[in-house]
């Protein structure tokens, strides 16, 4: 992303009145070595757990689920990454204000209030979330912030 | 099941890179011996429910509804059956988890944390799992059981 | 997978009253060479895709988006997975029925009938299926196929 | 349904402004029978199908999958058996419908349109129906028959 997104936003500084923005965005490259990541930290546990990763739209750009992980979390995990993506925070925030009496977060369309979704962040940008689900909520968010932390090496 | 499952096991064990696996399964056969222990029970009660058998992946293969069960229970038993077998653990344990104050758990797509739901393991791997419901939830986890403990006498 | 397979099956005909059963089964490191095997045959011809893997019970093991493929074939691809491995048929044969006139199809419950769609069977088993969306029908259904030919070689 | 039903109808004949009525209906008992119906004739052609029974309601009474049956058809022998239950007729006529190029029917809510489903008659009245789904949509219907065919024998 060296060139080619320096010129767009060279740019888009000359042009005062810009319309067009650009914003930076994960590949499925990007997607694998943080899921890998994560996979290491799982495994270096003797965790089975399903990764997900979504872009900013809230749409799957990658999913795996290791041998004997619950089915349930297949679903789960997708709920935490498009929870994480689409309220802009760790899902932490959220299970921790329903904990708190908050029940009316309950109703929030299609959320899943559960630890273990993290937003990725490039830039002060969100660029997608990542999702896990399989052990205790605070071992997927372990598992998650392993994979979130490759992030920060990306260039 | 006793050679059946441990040769295949041991084989794994010595293929060093072996992709593929083998696991247990239900049959039909073994789904109506386990459904006619639980109707045993049920009617030594005179209690009238439905009870569901799903398949490792959460499918159907067997339910019966006995006669005068509320309808509603139709859909509950199913929705037992699937969340044990998808959660790996008895519907009860998601119950409690709620009833302790874990009210982020309502949100989980699709289950159904009421009790009354138990997998179905051999060898420790789950091959399905048994959903009741028509009575009082500890009822319906008692006749769940009664079907449940005859898996142990399969081979 | 010969003898791994061969002695279960061997032990299941010799037990007269077996009432489990076992069934060969994917893996998250097949899936990841299948999926490996199809992705090759996209970039070969420059075609952006998603590509799924299901288990037998249509429960998502594997997913990826490559970069600039469409969002909707997210869900196109796991439709046609799933379809795959819930009719145990090529997605092509439901869309050639339907072409020729059996519009009665349309109504199956959650089926996508559209190309692309391949089961994956290990010793006449259906252990899951791969679906692929993003570019021309039959062209999905060319880097399935490079997919599905890797699981011949797997044991 | 000798003496049972004959005593309300008579008693419904004597009171003149009678503002209810009964209905006969299926039990779990029958339910089981014209399963086992099905079941012997699918087994004798060695077809792995999935049967489904239905009350007047359409809600399940009994639903079994055999063996090495496509899951696809646990959804499909159940959307057969309601919709012939709700319109009251056989789901070969509206098949046959649909293939005379009457496509409007597509639109029936939650209808499945296949050949497989019949629905369970007494004296005239609906008392639920039974779905097949499996092998060929008319082998489906030739099972489904042997199990409608067990009610006339009832009483």
């Amino acid at each position: 992303m060296k060139l080619r997104s320096f010129l767009p936003m060279l740019l888009l500084a000359l042009g005062a009145n810009a319309q067009l923005a650009t914003k930076p965005a994960l590949t499925l490259e990007a997607a694998k070595k943080i899921a890998a990541a994560s996979e290491a930290e799982a495994r270096k546990n003797n965790w089975n757990v399903v990764i997900v990763i979504v872009d900013d739209g809230a749409n799957l750009i990658y999913l795996q689920k290791m041998d004997d992980t619950q089915i349930g979390s297949i679903d789960i995990a997708q709920g935490k990454a498009r929870t994480a993506v689409r309220m802009k925070r760790p899902t932490k925030a959220l299970e921790d204000a329903v904990a708190a009496g908050r029940n009316a977060l309950l109703t929030l369309p299609g959320a899943t209030p559960l630890e273990g979704g993290i937003p990725l962040m490039v830039g002060g940008k969100i660029v997608g979330a990542i999702g896990v689900s399989g052990v205790q909520s605070n071992q997927d968010a372990q598992i998650a912030q392993a994979g979130a932390a490759v992030l920060a090496q990306m260039k």
